[in-house]
């Protein structure tokens, strides 16, 4: 096998396990490219990848720019914020503009929940989710299973904790399901008022003391505090976040020796952890960039249906 | 043939029909380039493409710069809409700055009518007309034209409708000029506001009644309305416009059976046409996108000189 | 030798004659590369060059982009200064994130000074320097030092002039460096309040006068003046800045016949010169630009340790 049986990476929910070990491991071959003098390959030569970011990124847009040009495709970004044009036409007519400019690939990320979903079964080219809404970030989720596969071999048995603004986080959502797909327990963390009950239909354990939960976990995924939240009184202070739910190095001394520590970026020094913490040698957030950049070239790779991988060397 | 005897294209007046015919054949081989699995050929391979667009655009920008990645040139987007330093300098500093980096073609937007035709007599690379103020907008017309014939045939003996704001549109003023040269009828149709009575040396005709026209048509272009328009009392309300100018379901009833209907995009939907006409099968709307693709790598190859095309097929 | 013994291009302190003497030299092959018809060479296949400019600039990082392109590297422009994510970030996390994403080049212009140096301790990609704040720029001072090597075969013993703001350019400071190194003899002229006392320590003349000063010059470069600064009445009006300090076609007859003139560009056209004299045969502002070009493709091909260069024709 060695391609998805299907056109388009949605959410999680649709992949199956085979699938996903399948992104993991053709992801492992492309993260090796990258330790060659040529980082590039041909798999994607002479086809159309269109970046759509209706919410501004930087870093996830970034990430799938070089795996498209590392790919050797030709790419085009529509910078939507910034588009005047653009913004005033539907996002389906934005679509079908790139789609009959014979786009081979939309890569969107867009404030409302399932658009994905929506373009993807109105347009003949393969719609990746950059990110929906607080609905759903698959390719996030999908790197941050392979940088705790390339750790840990497997994620079954393991115990995640994953510490943050549970509720407002599509990173979240996404994680909890490819987790709980993948045999581990999974434990979310932070005040009340961001870990709501209804994230107990996941299977998932809920706590609101991070000190309770640390000694157990494998892995601890630190969300990132996005401040202006704050305003809303969805949370304590800064300060008081950081006493109740950063990992200090005083923190560090209780979690299990060979813990994973790991953040979606870009961090908040000082805030969801200590400075020392995000330069231990346990915490891999850069590890999980260059991840990134593999793991999207993996899914165009397999949403391509193309050759194997081997045909690709000269 | 295969090269157009000139450097630069600025307009539809100094083509000849013989040219218009070379870049509509090499159009449709180009445009059978995108249907293989490889989208791109080396035609600009090691040639440098530079956009400079003085006014905001993002479909007609994505247009060019997909057909010269597709043609595997080089390309410099000079967003100079947001790019302070260009801002302060003057038209013609930029464009010797692009020469003297060794652009071999500028692809211009400019408010100012000829701004296009003033540069391309102080440079030696190839200059690209992508719309000069309310003067010409020729790789549109291009289109529109490669459009028509792939439906039709050929122009010659065609009646074709453009409704709307005529007054302030380049490219009713560029559709106008190829759509006679190539022999076919051309009415114009809008509030009399925006159909002015000068067009008429052209060799058209004029009316202010779309219901009285329709019937003859073969082919109806209609152009974008720019809302912003309407504070200078220019047309009525934009109900008013839809009740009197718009593309209705009821109206394409009065239509031959295989009218073409077309649009420069983006379609305001409910103004200038009823969505059901914009999708039903007379409407070739995608359709231009794609030649627009295809027009757009006919008009550089064409300007290069470049070798035979199938030397390119390996 | 084929390459510098470093990984990063960061001030011209820290280059030797023969490494400058190298840059050039590869400079003159490159330059060669754009007369040819096919202007890019496979140099940096599969390598990833990322513009960081936290200043904005046009005409630098297009010349940059320009060069990544022509040598197939893969080029991924973060544009800080509009990219709201990457805001919020400090410096040395965006970097880190480009280093993850295995950058092999930073191209960075900050308005710090000595940015640069600071992230070439933390990385392991090269950096190079674009422009730090008053510092430096040091690929700006070895294009002028190419330009000059065109035209005269060599600086040692020429007289060369630098006119204008001295004190806020980091332009005249890495020109000083470069142009004394190589054997010149440098003098800075402009308003006593542009050109402070200290700057004697380069080893350089003072002069306040242009009159003075412009029969002995055998190169004249007249550095862009930045009109926001007069607010801090730093310097007379604009009028009385081209009374005194303006090269105009008076001052030009009193100059040397074979006289260079120089400017970095973008002229402010009837201030810092008369149109006139910017268009004369000895004004070679220009041929800098696309000089500039050929440098940064040198500078790039020589931090890879790359192949000898006849290696990549075919």
């Amino acid at each position: 096998m060695s391609s998805l049986g299907r056109k388009d990476l949605l959410d999680i929910q649709s992949l199956s396990v085979e699938e996903i070990n399948l992104i993991c491991t053709s992801a492992k071959y492309f993260k090796d490219v990258f330790t060659r003098s040529v980082k590039s390959v041909p798999v994607l030569r002479g086809k159309t990848v269109c970046t759509l970011f209706y919410e501004p990124s930087t870093r996830t847009r970034i990430s799938f720019e070089l795996a498209a040009k590392r790919l050797s495709a030709d790419l085009i970004n529509v910078a939507v914020a910034t588009s005047s044009v653009v913004k005033g036409e539907s996002l389906i007519d934005t679509v079908h503009t790139m789609e009959a400019m014979k786009a081979d690939y939309i890569v969107i990320r867009h404030a409302a929940s399932l658009a994905p979903h929506f373009l993807s079964k109105n347009i003949k080219a393969s719609v990746i989710n950059a990110g929906d809404g607080f609905h759903a970030h698959p390719t996030q989720a999908l790197l941050d299973t392979y940088s705790i596969m390339e750790k840990k071999g497997s994620l079954k048995g393991l115990t995640i904790g994953i510490v943050g603004d549970i509720k407002h986080s599509r990173v979240a959502r996404s994680d909890i399901e490819v987790f709980k797909k993948l045999g581990a327990r999974v434990i979310l963390c932070g005040p009340p008022t961001l870990v709501p009950d209804e994230f107990r239909e996941y299977g998932v354990d809920l706590s609101y003391n991070l000190d309770d939960i640390l000694p157990e976990l494998d892995v601890i995924n630190l969300l990132r505090i996005q401040k202006e939240r704050q305003k809303g009184s969805m949370f304590p202070s800064l300060r008081e976040y950081h006493r109740l739910f950063a990992l200090t190095d005083e923190r560090l001394a209780s979690c299990k020796q060979d813990i994973i520590i790991m953040h979606p970026g870009p961090i908040n020094r000082g805030i969801e952890l200590d400075n020392s913490v995000a330069e231990c040698p346990n915490a891999i957030i850069n590890e999980q960039v260059t991840n990134g950049v593999a793991v999207r070239m993996s899914i165009f790779y397999l949403l391509t249906g193309g050759r194997p991988l081997e045909e690709y060397e000269k």
